[in-house]
């Protein structure tokens, strides 16, 4: 990788931990409207066929929290999943929130 | 299965299904202490090492639910993992909740 490729991913990364603004917060939900913002956390809940389904999902999910080790709170309620997403090295909403609530979006549509 | 054999089966069911009183419930904690009534559920957190062990714990917990029926809430908050049992069939705490609980314990202990 190129000098200009590792301080590109640097920039990514310092990014992803800076905590967003209401404003920011507030564009972002337009791409993401089932998502609500609740204090220093964005939440959605999923509903599912049954519980089998809200545990398949629960699994992807889980799945992609350990790789990119950003984790989800995650209540399960038979049919319904519900996640809170906030970045604690943060101390409230970044742009990994709304990057893996984006991919979790992904994963319940399938 | 002889006729006698079908009716403790049935009664069995039917125990399981009747609303503890709250001194039922409180001389059933008793044998689990790490369980604490709240309102009309019984409640344990459990704590360990990381995410992917409050995973595995959960995925056996979600497994042993679907063969029984019974399906606790579940709240997954990184390294802890906290369940909600109740019988809302019965509108309140029963025997299944209890044994349940006892199973999930066991998982918890392997």
């Amino acid at each position: 990788m190129t000098r200009d490729g590792d301080m590109g991913a640097e920039y990514t990364r310092a990014m992803a931990l800076l905590k967003l603004t209401d404003a920011d917060i507030t564009a972002r939900l337009v791409a993401l409207p089932e998502w609500s913002p609740l204090g220093e956390q964005i939440q959605r809940t999923y509903r599912f066929t049954d519980f089998v389904a809200s545990m398949a999902f629960v699994d992807r999910v889980a799945e992609r929290a350990e790789v990119v080790q950003h984790h989800p709170d995650i209540l399960i309620r038979y049919n319904r999943v519900t996640l809170s997403l906030s970045t604690h090295d943060a101390g409230g909403i970044t742009e990994k929130d709304f990057a893996l609530a984006a991919e979790c979006d992904t994963f319940a549509a399938q």
